[in-house]
Order: C-alpha cells, then structure tokens, then sequence
C-alpha cells in the first residue's frame, strides 16, 4: 500500500482539471473550524496518555484489554457520542509466560540472546531449545536447504529494505520470515526458529509479531531477536564459524477469550441509516503500552467525535467510531463487526482506519472503485495547507478490510512511516515516543475526511 | 519560513510548462545512486551516536565543543574528503554554574518550579530573587504595566500557536518573549523574569535559548519553565491567587574563548573556484545531548562528503562541508567564515544548512534570486519519489544567512516540524529520540541538491 508519491506528476494534474470536482470554499471554512478546534482543544494525547500510563499493554484476552474496553466507553460517552455500547467478539487468549531466555555461542564465546518469542507461538515447554542455527534471507533458500535443517534452529534474517522510501513496503516484503518461517522450518525438521526482527534502526530492542502455524507440521518455538543479534550471529557465520543457540520460550495459547469491540456514533441528520466508520485497534503487544500501536488510532478515532460535537456541526450520515479488538493477532473484533453488519443488513458507505501509527500524516490511502477515488482526490486541495498531499496509495487497513465484502469504500490515514519500525511491536512503543502535535493532525485529518463524506456522500 | 504547501496549486503547473527545466533522465538516475548508497551505507547515525553519548553536551566554549571539534575533524577524513582543516573563531564563554532551584507559591500551597537559566544570562549570584509573578502574554501588555513591575517577576506566558501547521511559525511569534522579555522588563524595573518554554507538549522539561539583553538596562535573572508550571501559575493566577515565585540561577558570561569551524571539501574537477557549502553548527545547548539541535545537522554534512566520495561522483564545483561553531549563542563560528570568505574573494554560488531537526524531509526553503528558485523547483519532480515535495518556503538557517551578503544563493532543509519543539533546547534532545532513517533520508536529499548546484551551477 502507499506507492510513493509519483501521484504529484500524474494526479494533481488531474485533479485541477475537474473544475466541477472542487471542492467548496464552504468545505474550506468547516475544515479550518475541525482543525483549529483540534489543535487547540484534542483531548487524544491525554486519552492516549491513560491507555499508555493507566493501563498499559492490552493483548486481546487480557484483564488490561478489558480495562480498555470500559474505558473507551467512557471516553466516547465524555467525547459526546449520541449512543455508546460494547459489541460482543470472541478473541483468541495467548499468553507469554515468563520472559523468555536465551544466548548464543560460537566456539568459546557466548553472547546474551535479546530474543521475545512471536505472537500465538507455542513455548519451549520448560525445555530449553539448544542447536546449530542455519542462516537463511529467503523462503527459497528454505526449500533447497530442505531436510538438512532437521533437528537444527533455523534463522531468518530477512532485513527490511532501507532503499524503500515506504516503510511499509519493506515491512510487507520481509515480514515473510516471521509470518510463515516456523510452519516452514518446522515442516522440514527444525527443532526452533529465530527471526530478525522487522526494525529499522539497529539496537537490542526485539520486536514481536503474530506467526500463523500450519497444523500439519509440529509448532515449534519461535523468537524475534533484536536487529543487533541478527547482525552480529550473521557476521559470526560469515566468517566461516558455527553457531548454536540455546533458548526458552514460556507462551501457549490457552484457547479463546470473550470480549468487546467497543462503539461510539453521532446519527446522521439526514441518512441516518448511512454509516460513515473511523476506527483503530484497542489491543496491543504485550511488550509495552501499544501507544503508536494502535493507541493513536484509537485516541484519534474517539477524538473525531469530540470535535464533531464541539463545533457544532451535526453530520448528515451517521459517523461510528469503532475501537476494533483484537487486531493483532486473530481480528476477532473485525469478523464480529462484519457479522453483525451483514446480520442487520447495514449499510456501511465509508470506512476510515488508522492503524499506521500517530505520526504526521502526509495522505491517505484508498480502496474504493475508480470514480470514488476520482471524487477523493478531488477534495486533495483542501488537505494542503495541512501537509496532506498524498491520496495516490492504493489499500487501507486490517479491520475495515472484512467491510469490502460489503462493497463499502475504504481508506487507511497514511502518516510518515519513517520512524513506525523503531518502536514497533517493541518495547519501545510508549507514551514518551508520541508527539502531541501530530496525534492531533491525524485526528484532524481523518474528522475532515469523515466530515466531507459525512457531508457529501461518495 | 517555509509558508506551508500552497506551491502544490500554484508552482507546480508552472514547473511542469518548463519543458526546458526538466532535468534529464541522467540526474534521476545519479540521484538514485546517491539515495540508495545513504539508505544502504550512511555513518550519519553512527557519527551521531558518538557526538551524543561519547561527547554530549558542546555548549560554545566549553571542553565539550573542542572536543566535537576534532571528532568532526576526523569523520571528514574517514568520509574521504580532499582537505580537512580548522577555521578559528571567536565565541562567547557562557556557563550555567550549578543547577537551577526554584518553587512558586499561592496562600499556604508551594509547588516546585521546573526551570532552567536563558542563555547568556546573568544569574542571581547567589542570592534567591522572590517576588510577586505578574504574567503578561504580549510585549504590549507588559508596556501598559509598565513601571507597576517593578520590584516584580515579569512571567511572559506567550504559548506557541498550535493552529499553525508550520512550528517554526509558532516558534517565531512566540520567541519574543525569552529572546527581549528579560530586557524589556528590566527597563520597567522587574527583578526577574520567567519565560514560557517554547514548546508544543506539555511537560515538565523546561527549554533554554539565548536573551538578548539591552546594556542600558540591568541584566536581571532569566529563566525559562516548564509548560506545565506556565499553565499552573496562569490558572492560580486566573482564579485571583497572588502567586510568588522564588528561584536562583547560578550562570555568568566569562567572556570570549577560541574556537574553530571544522571544515571538509571535495575540490571539484572544473570550477575549483566555485564553492557550494553544505553544513550544520556544531555547538549546542549544555542541557542534553544537542542530537536534533544540530548533531543531525552536523552528521548529515559529513554524511554528503561521504557518499559522494563512495558513489564516485566528482562534482564540477568544489563541495565544501562546514561545522559552523556557535550557532546557538553568538554566530561566531559563522562571523569568522564569512569575514575569511570575503578575505580571500571566495566565491560561493550556493550553501545548504541543515538546521531543523533531523526529522523526515519535506521539502527545501530557499533564499536566492526568482530565476534561481524558478530554477531549483524545475528540479523538484526529481525529489518527489523520496517525500520531498515542498519548494515554497522562502528563506534559509542562522549561519548560512551571513554569506547573503556576498550574493551566494541560500537554501535550508525542511525536515517535518511537528515533533522538533517537544526536544528543542530541552533535556529530552538525545539520541535515542532520532530516528536513523529520518537523519539519513535528510542526508540524501541534501546531497541530492549539492550534486545538482555542483552539476549544473545555479
């Protein structure tokens, strides 16, 4: 998603040629009126402070994702909700466990292994994991290695591309290794798995991620380790020497949970059975307190009802605010959310996720047919003077995604992806990490863009 | 500075009829190679690292800058520059002494005062200035208080501007107050000032910057306060409390001290004579580790020798890296390299600073001649893959500004503002709160554009 920004020679063209696309200098005013009031009066940064300090981690299944729940209900009952209610879901419940241990050795010397073990895996059992790593940067190497990795750990070090300008992509191409690196080592043998965590920057910090095991293969324990490690257990093999590595994980998945999307609405003045969604995801990573991811989308999302309410202006279709469970590691809040709309035959006309961090955002990204992407770009020029200038991405994000099938228009808010992969589904992803002032311009981003959809229909 | 993204509707149309301007398919290509070497091979972070935390703090005058002197002078070697060599210059010794204390009052409560002394301020030598706070939020305010200061604590409560895309903006506006306030309010009287952190979050960190007093007024105490303080004394103070505020500074001006500008260059192949500057200042404020303020400055200039060097570009013209020295209290640094430019007839045709953050570029303000800029935005589809869309700010940075005067053509980085005022001049400007890709996509861009000037002249 997000192909860059090649859309500044070809689109605005465009754009500027649909003189009976643009938008009105009514539509103008309103925005400055949503933003201003944003930037002066956003209650997001203190909401997400609460998730963050009050709260903290709230990996689906877990008493702090309950935590979440009630108190994002009461946020959207403060941010002025017409109506506010918790949606019921099933959400798997995978705990960790102790924190995990390891190291790795090559011939006398032995180095700390900076390791945290991948979402949904299955722990070591008490046991610890101790064999010779095989190194490998592809799935194909994989498969030619073969049955020679039997009984050994294999390590996936699959650096995410810094030539990228888009973060996303390189997160999107090497993610592979963590995805579906343990079904496949495990179904030529391996006893463990090892992944280079998908980071940016070099440092200790591992970063954790959901795996998907294949049932037919044993489910083998599997790590992320810091980009450090990765490094330096590459450098080692290189050099023509063995390694091996021991190590423990502690998690199981202890089967499935009940829990809440949680919902918040202004109705529509005119098209009230026209539903307009801005959402986030409410859980997070255990490792720290979820604040880029998804703490903003969510603050955001809660704070497009705030300013909405604020400043007085009373949408034509109804605008839902949707705090979506479990995202991380089963969407059982999104396949719940698109029951219940199937089931009382909803009709969901846009969707909004942000769910690519709180960072300032430069555009968004669309998955919608041609004519209402046209119509999007059109309303380009009123996002300008605000920093938006990129609507030329293609795609949006995981939990409206299940909405396709409903044939509603979806959209993800695309910030500055530079700095997503620091902090990431690491232990770096708190409070102290988030900017005030660009929480608030997402949030004042996405509330124009619902405001005008809310407004002018797509 | 830098007006926002208007150029979107007005500029670009008019670069896209330059047919002639357009650059050829050989600079995009040249510009890929210096984009993916930085992406791939940059020191920039690890230069970085070793200013902050094996160095710190390079505060003009002190051990720590001549320190960052030679460090500087020998990563301009290791990056392959032609000639590396030392400038002299003359820089003011200011010192802070020991720590700040200070605590507010209203009725029976007392609060602590977060503070940290103005730079270039005279401390209140060993006594405790203690007094009634009056806050004034304008210039003009404080003129109609007049004398009825006097004996008092003048507190310039004058908050950034958060409805401004642009902090730099809000920066502006608001400085007055820390960089007159305490001159101003000596004229009426005052026995202290206290001045409102220029900053966008709320916090308890307090960010210092210079003063500039006025010699026929007494230097009186001056020190800058946490946002958070600032708004609890408004609101003691809104609600009718008398509040008093008791706080020592210990700093002093010890006079001058020698220093050196650090500089690198690459001698070019045709036009030896023409020199395009690129640089940062290497001083920074004693509070934290200077690492957005302006070690990414710093490290991104070394960073563009570099990569020219490993590409194997030869630029025409000669390309000069300059660590200019003082930047933050005095501009010696940049006084010296102006009078030695003039001195010896140099000729520059163009200077780059980056002084804005090492955040994520967005674009180049530029400071130069309407045919010059015409012909520096005929170059902007060739940065518009790498996020660098903006070409409409007008101006430059501090150093750079002195060589206007002998007709050189000015342009600054704009990396994106939002997040520079949480860290600038405050405790938290470290390292661990840049981001590796943002610095190295800045230095891409900046060597990007002096292979432009360096290819093509200007």
């Amino acid at each position: 998603m997000k192909n860059g920004l090649l859309f500044l020679i070809f689109l605005l063209p465009v754009a500027f040629s649909q003189a009976q696309e643009k938008p009105g200098a009514g539509d103008r005013l309103t925005i400055k009126r949503i933003v201003d009031e944003t930037m002066i009066n956003s209650t997001a940064y203190e909401n997400l402070r609460f998730l963050c300090k009050k709260i903290g981690p709230r990996l689906s299944g877990s008493d702090n994702a309950m935590k979440a729940v009630y108190a994002t209900e009461k946020m959207l009952k403060d941010a002025g909700a017409d109506t506010v209610y918790l949606q019921p879901c099933t959400v798997p419940h995978w705990v960790r466990g102790a924190k995990e241990t390891g190291s790795f050795t090559a011939g006398s010397k032995k180095y700390l292994l900076h390791l945290t073990a991948l979402g949904n895996s299955e722990g070591s059992k008490g046991k610890t994991i101790e064999a010779e790593i095989v190194e490998v940067k592809t799935m194909e190497e994989l498969a030619v290695l073969g049955s020679t990795v039997k009984g050994k750990i294999v390590f996936f070090n699959i650096p995410m591309n810094p030539v990228y300008f888009n973060t996303f992509r390189a997160y999107g191409e090497s993610g592979i290794g963590r995805r579906s690196g343990p079904a496949q080592a495990a179904k030529y043998g391996a006893i463990g798995v090892l992944v280079r965590s998908l980071a940016s920057n070099p440092d200790d910090h591992p970063h954790t991620g959901a795996t998907q095991y294949n049932d037919s293969f044993p489910k083998i324990p599997a790590a992320a380790i810091s980009t450090n490690d990765a490094n330096k257990i590459s450098t080692l093999l290189a050099s023509g020497k063995k390694v091996r590595a021991a190590f423990k994980t502690n998690c199981t998945m202890l089967g499935t949970a009940a829990s809440f999307n949680v919902i918040g609405e202004i109705r529509g003045t005119e098209f009230p059975d026209q539903i307009v969604d801005v959402g986030g995801h409410l859980d997070s990573w255990d490792l720290a307190e979820g604040a880029e991811d998804d703490g903003t989308g969510i603050v955001q999302s809660i704070e497009v009802i705030r300013v909405l309410k604020a400043t007085g202006l009373r949408p034509k279709r109804t605008v839902r605010a949707v705090m979506f469970m479990n995202e991380e590691n089963g969407t059982g809040g999104a396949i719940a959310y698109l029951a219940n709309a199937k089931q009382k035959k909803e009709q969901h006309v846009f969707a909004l996720e942000s769910d690519n961090g709180g960072f300032t955002p430069r555009g968004f990204s669309l998955d919608m047919s041609d004519e209402q992407i046209k119509r999007v770009q059109s309303w380009a020029p009123l996002f300008y003077e605000y920093g938006v200038y990129d609507f030329n991405g293609r795609g949006s994000e995981t939990d409206i995604g299940y909405l396709k099938e409903t044939g509603t228009a979806l959209a993800g808010l695309s910030p500055d992806s530079q700095r997503y992969f620091d902090v990431h589904h690491a232990e770096t992803d708190v409070f102290e990490n988030v900017s005030k002032r660009e929480v608030d311009l997402g949030a004042a981003d996405m509330a124009a863009l619902i405001w005008l959809v809310s407004e002018h229909g797509l």
